[in-house]
């Protein structure tokens, strides 16, 4: 039965997405509609489907309290009939998930969220089959959260108020679990967020679908990716081959030892073997592939605010000795180099400031600030030996004042070079990362994060532009 | 001259210290003094050797507002004798500081913490030759930061009120800036500490006096350094051996790339071989080794709360899918196994809860709370085959409540087997770690962070015991 599902879905579906800007708008309803429907239930409460009143009012909150433009709710033990909207968000068990649907495209709905899940073959088939009558494009079902896109408030998750700010990054999960900690994490840290989609089953709208509309999207510099697997994986690549030159592409990939995961078993041998295809795919892909949750979104940000590094050469300027060697062995581990900086940039610095030892890292000493730290990376960024620069500046045991961190943004626009920022610790991180959290430097609380954040814009440029330099 | 230093240091002072109980007692003073003196200036204020008005202030406020014994503070510029205390914490200018510490030896004073710097090699010499003729231990010069002991509210550093909680771990920086990173880092994460020591220039008191002293320190069960060097590199190890396996010792080593750091020149060869030096002496020494500050952290803190892992085979218990996958994969990175779970465990389990996949990872599914994760925690950590178990539970997409947690060290505490605690993510990490910072539970906001910690708890296995379960 679900290869029929997927026959049928590749002959039609997909094919008509690939090649209409019709089912492209359609799928562009999913996330920026001008009215949304929220199809529910006041009385059902299912164990396994998900299907409750408290999810169904938790995500009624969300849009009342976030979404810009039109939105009402339908509970289905008052009414019985669908107001015309763009898309209708749906949270009700299989059966009535798909009556209630029906209706909803009879009255003009062109994209729906199904939320819900537990949907069997049969079911599935009867699901797409409509979709497919109406031109209408579904996300899910069992996406769980759905969708949130900031800019015009459109938050379908069952969690109140967990909103993240506007920005850059587009976020795509394959997991409930990991989504809703991905995006746990954006709103705590302030991460900000273009589009944010929980798959969920794909019976229609893929990955690769989200793929060519955030590619298109002005909203989205970044896209951020959890992945479990790939089930069209030729053709994934292939659009993801394209994508990346444009947009990058960054991929956290579970399960790569899914046959321990899924069978209790620890074999190690074929791990390595199945993670390789993945990381010879994503190569070829153009796929920047990383290890962790925190990984994610430190190389996104890093892409999302910084331009590519055209080299490998990197100097480190730092009000602290410590921390500064901590950077150059987190740099050198990374393959990248500390830059030799040439004999006019020291001579110049050591001019004004003949206290400083200028070899890099450039310990620029305890008590610089605003203006030291200023005329030191414009200096240091100037120098053509220079290809990106991580600044350090400590609170604790140093003068340097939080304030003093806007001088970092105003010098770096100046040169087309990546410029991050390690405000070392944790207090120091928090204090440092809020005054410079709305400009274009992005902030890590250790040299290891900013190092590997700047081996990733190394690599983006090779991607984008296929050479060094 | 500084040879001569070393030379008379190396047969007087060390010596002495390593044979006497008398040189002990009296490190002992510099961590937990019944009376304190601090000697500064309110007038001088040198740039490069730190002494300064501010500096002497800060040190006062600290020591007023947390100190538990008899504190006195003595201005120069106001007074000329130096009443009698255990410990002297001098912030002056070098010659001034000899003079001013020859007072308070004279005074009856059997301990120094030297916290500025600059010292010429002679001005050096005249110091430790001084406090060899008193008997006086030194720590510094150019300490910083000084000493913490949270269960006196000893800090003698310039930072105002930046004091952790009282906790298990101690920790030796020879870095100001990482020490300082360190010290931020566990107060703005509340991660207990016993003792916390600021280096400096080891004029007397080196590295191996202080771990001579945190081995026998009640209030020590971990000790954390961070470490740029080794001078006595024979002696430092054959003192670690015998340490570690009394108490674990971890290791964050920088500049592995130090002739890179020193002189800006990036020669890859010549770091994997110097670096591979510092891996064997640690592996002898018994010493684990980490990369970063946060594993510093992350592996002290289970180092200090759980026991030892005797085998390598851990199951994951998880209220969320994906992340039990991300839980999977990090532990077989770390060279862990997922352990099969016996036909016992198994059928106890399903019997309760049909629902539940008896598989490792266990998905106990995400509306589980606090008698669900109980009773399977409870079978698990029992099944013969699980020598560890990484618990993940989220709050975002999940039923699961802060309040929920507190069954976990409840179970723990009946077996001998390690157990960690993942909220993954970021607010819900800090709502449940909350209600877990005081309990035996570590907590970590990845998989991945986890994974390494319960590894460090297999590794300290066998430093301690020399052989797997």
């Amino acid at each position: 039965m679900t290869t029929d599902i997927n026959q049928l879905k590749t002959k039609d579906t997909n094919q008509l997405e690939d090649k209409s800007t019709f089912a492209k708008q359609r799928i562009r309803l999913i996330f920026e509609p001008q009215s949304v429907v929220l199809i529910g239930s006041s009385k059902i409460d299912e164990e396994v489907g998900m299907t409750s009143p408290e999810l169904f009012q938790n995500i009624a909150y969300n849009m009342k309290k976030y979404y810009k433009y039109t939105f009402s709710e339908l509970d289905i033990e008052k009414s019985d009939s669908v107001s015309q909207a763009d898309l209708a968000i749906i949270v009700l068990p299989p059966e009535q998930s798909v009556s209630w649907a029906e209706q909803a495209m009879m009255a003009g709905v062109q994209a729906i969220i199904q939320i819900t899940g537990g949907f069997s073959d049969k079911v599935r088939e009867q699901y797409l089959k409509l979709a497919m009558k109406y031109h209408v494009r579904l996300l899910g079902p069992n996406t769980i959260m759905g969708v949130v896109n900031p800019t015009i408030g459109l938050n379908t998750t069952f969690e109140r108020n967990l909103m993240p700010v506007t920005g850059k990054i587009s976020i795509l999960s394959q997991s409930g679990g990991v989504g809703a900690a991905l995006l746990d994490w954006a709103v705590f840290y302030r991460i900000g967020i273009g589009k944010f989609t929980f798959m969920g089953d794909k019976l229609d709208i893929d990955d690769i679908n989200i793929l060519n509309y955030l590619v298109e999207d002005p909203d989205t510099k970044v896209i951020a990716i959890y992945m479990e697997g790939i089930k069209a994986g030729r053709r994934f690549v292939k659009a993801a081959k394209n994508i990346s030159r444009e947009k990058p592409i960054v991929v956290l990939k579970g399960a790569i030892t899914s046959e321990s995961a899924k069978l209790a078993m620890s074999h190690t041998a074929s791990i390595a073997g199945s993670d390789n295809i993945f990381n010879a795919a994503f190569k070829e892909a153009g796929i920047i592939r990383v290890k962790d949750i925190d990984e994610l979104f430190n190389a996104s940000l890093a892409l999302a605010k910084q331009p590519p590094m055209k080299g490998k050469s990197v100097a480190v300027v730092s009000n602290v000795g410590g921390p500064a060697i901590l950077a150059a062995d987190a740099l050198v581990r990374e393959g990248l180099k500390l830059a030799h900086l040439t004999k006019k940039t020291k001579d110049i610095i050591t001019k004004r400031y003949p206290g400083v030892d200028v070899i890099n890292p450039v310990d620029i000493i305890a008590d610089a600030r605003s203006e030291r730290f200023k005329f030191i990376l414009e200096h240091v960024l100037n120098d053509p030996n220079v290809d990106g620069v991580m600044v350090i500046n400590m609170l604790k045991s140093c003068f340097f004042k939080p304030e003093d961190a806007k001088v970092i943004p105003e010098v770096a626009k100046k040169f087309g070079k990546p410029v991050v920022d390690v405000p070392v610790g944790a207090e120091d991180f928090k204090l440092v990362s809020d005054i410079l959290i709305e400009s274009p430097i992005p902030t890590y609380d250790l040299p290891d994060k900013a190092a590997k954040a700047l081996k990733v814009l190394f690599e983006y440029n090779k991607i984008k532009f296929g050479k060094e330099k």
